[in-house]
C-alpha cells in the first residue's frame, strides 16, 4: 500500500499584516502510519488525548479577525507534543490524563531521534520563520500568541476556568489581556489556569517570545465552548477582540 | 474568505529501511493564495511551466519499491523553484520556457525574502532532517536521489533522450545508473542531458550529497511517458531496479 503523506507544519495567511503570529501547536489529530499503531482505540483517535479539540478552527478565525498569519502542527501531539522540548519526559507521551499510548513506550532511540527532526526541529524552525519573516515585512516586532483547549473535566474533577492566559517570564501581554477580558465580563477568566509555566506548557513561549524579547501569551480555551466550528469561529472573534485591545495596551505602555 | 492552508514540504515513508532518500523538489502545481495571483491562465496551472508532471506519482512508487523515504515540496515551482539557491536569478521565475509569470516580476524584497524563508529555507531543512534521521537510523552514509520530469518539446525542438542521469561533482551513481540503463536497453538514457550541472540544476545534488560525501544522482524522465499515474507508477519500479543495480555497483566498488 502506497504509504500517505504528512506534513509537521502548515501555514495560513502568510500574508497577513498584524503585528502577530498566531501558533497551534496541537492543532491535528492526524496519527501518519509511518509512526506505527499507537495501540490506541478508534474513539481516543478524536479525542482530547491526541489533539486540542476546536484550537485550529479557533485559530483560523483569530488568523482571518486580526489578519494575521498562523502556523500549526500537521502531527498528533500523541506522536510528538511540540509544546515539549525534546528534553521534557512527556515530549513523546507514554499516556495523556487516563489514557496510555502503549506504541509510545519503548521506541528506539533512532524512533525517538526520527520525531525529534522530522517534527519538533521542523516545526520551531518553521515558527522562527514565519516570526522572522513577519518581523521584516513589517520593520516592527511581532507578538506570539499559542492557541490551546483543555478538557472540562481533568482526572473527574469540573474545570470552572474559561479561559486561560498563560505566559512563561514575560507576563505583560497575558495580563493585560486578562483585564481586558475580565472587563468584558462574558467567560470566567484567568491567569495561569488551568496550567502555568510549573507545568512545563510555556516551551514555545519561552522559546520563540522570551528568548527573543517579544511580547506573547497561551490562550487555553475549555473545548466544550469550541465543539463546533460556529462555536470556534465566535470563540476566535471573541478573542481576537480582546487581543487587539491588550496589543494596544502593552503597546502603548512600556515597551517589549 | 478563510485563508488555505499550505505546506513547504511532505514526508512519505519514513520509516523505510533503504540506505536511499528520494527529493521531489517540483512535485505540485499548488499555489498557495497567500502568494497572490501569479497572473496565469487555467491551462498553465497544470502545465510543466509550474510543476514536474508525473515526477511525484514515480517518486512515491520508487519510496513504495526501495523501501526508501521521500520528501516533496509542496509548492510550485513557480512561486519559488526549490532546487535553485536564493542567489539564482531564477529561483524565483519570471518566466519558464516561454510562459510569462508577470506576478513575479516586481516582488518586493520582503515578499521573496518570505518566499525563500518559507518554501525554500524550510524544505531544504526538511531533505537535510530526513538524510540526518534515515543515516542514524541505519548507521549507514545514504544515497540522495532527486526526481523530475522534462517536456518532450523545448523551445519547439523534440527531445529523443527519455531518461537522464545528472550529476554535480560525484559522478559515480549517475555513471553507474546509466550503464545499468544502458545495457537492459529498454529507454533511450543518457548521462547530462536533456540538462547538465552547467544549466545549474544542481543545486539539491551539491547542497545534500557534495557537500556531505554522499553519493547522489538526478533523474530526469521525459514526461510524456509518466502522464498516467499508472505509466509513471511503471516507471518508478523500473527506475528502482535501475537503482538497486547501480548502488549495488557503486558500494562494492570505491566507497562514497
Amino acid at each position: 500500500m502506497m504509504s500517505k503523506a504528512w506534513s509537521p507544519l502548515h501555514f495560513y495567511r502568510t500574508e497577513g499584516r498584524a503585528p502577530v503570529v498566531l501558533v497551534c501547536e496541537h492543532a491535528a489529530p492526524h496519527m501518519p502510519e509511518d509512526f506505527g499503531d499507537l495501540g490506541l482505540d478508534a474513539k481516543t483517535h478524536m479525542s482530547h488525548a491526541v489533539w486540542d479539540i476546536g484550537a485550529l478552527k479557533m485559530a483560523e478565525a483569530m488568523s482571518q479577525e486580526l489578519d494575521a498569519p498562523l502556523v500549526s502542527c500537521g502531527v498528533s501531539r500523541a506522536i510528538y507534543d511540540c509544546n515539549r522540548p525534546f528534553a521534557a519526559p512527556d515530549c513523546i507521551p507514554s499516556k495523556s490524563e487516563n489514557i496510555a499510548f502503549p506504541g509510545n513506550v519503548s521506541l528506539s532511540a533512532s524512533q525517538r531521534d526520527t520525531r525529534r527532526r522530522l517534527i519538533h526541529d521542523l516545526f520551531h524552525e518553521g515558527v522562527a520563520q514565519l516570526i522572522a519573516s513577519q518581523s521584516e515585512k513589517l520593520g516592527a516586532a511581532v507578538a506570539v500568541i499559542t492557541l490551546h483547549s483543555f478538557t472540562p473535566v481533568y482526572f473527574g474533577t469540573p474545570r470552572t476556568v474559561e479561559i486561560g492566559f498563560l505566559h512563561h517570564d514575560r507576563p505583560a501581554l497575558s495580563e493585560a489581556a486578562f483585564r481586558v477580558e475580565q472587563h468584558r465580563n462574558i467567560y470566567n477568566a484567568a491567569l495561569n489556569e488551568p496550567y502555568a509555566k510549573q507545568d512545563g506548557v510555556t516551551y514555545s513561549l519561552a522559546r520563540h517570545a522570551d528568548a527573543q524579547g517579544l511580547h506573547s501569551t497561551m490562550i487555553e480555551v475549555r473545548n466544550d465552548l469550541i465543539q463546533s466550528d460556529s462555536n470556534a469561529q465566535a470563540m476566535g472573534q471573541h478573542l481576537a477582540a480582546t487581543l487587539k485591545e491588550a496589543l494596544a495596551r502593552v503597546t502603548a505602555g512600556r515597551g517589549a
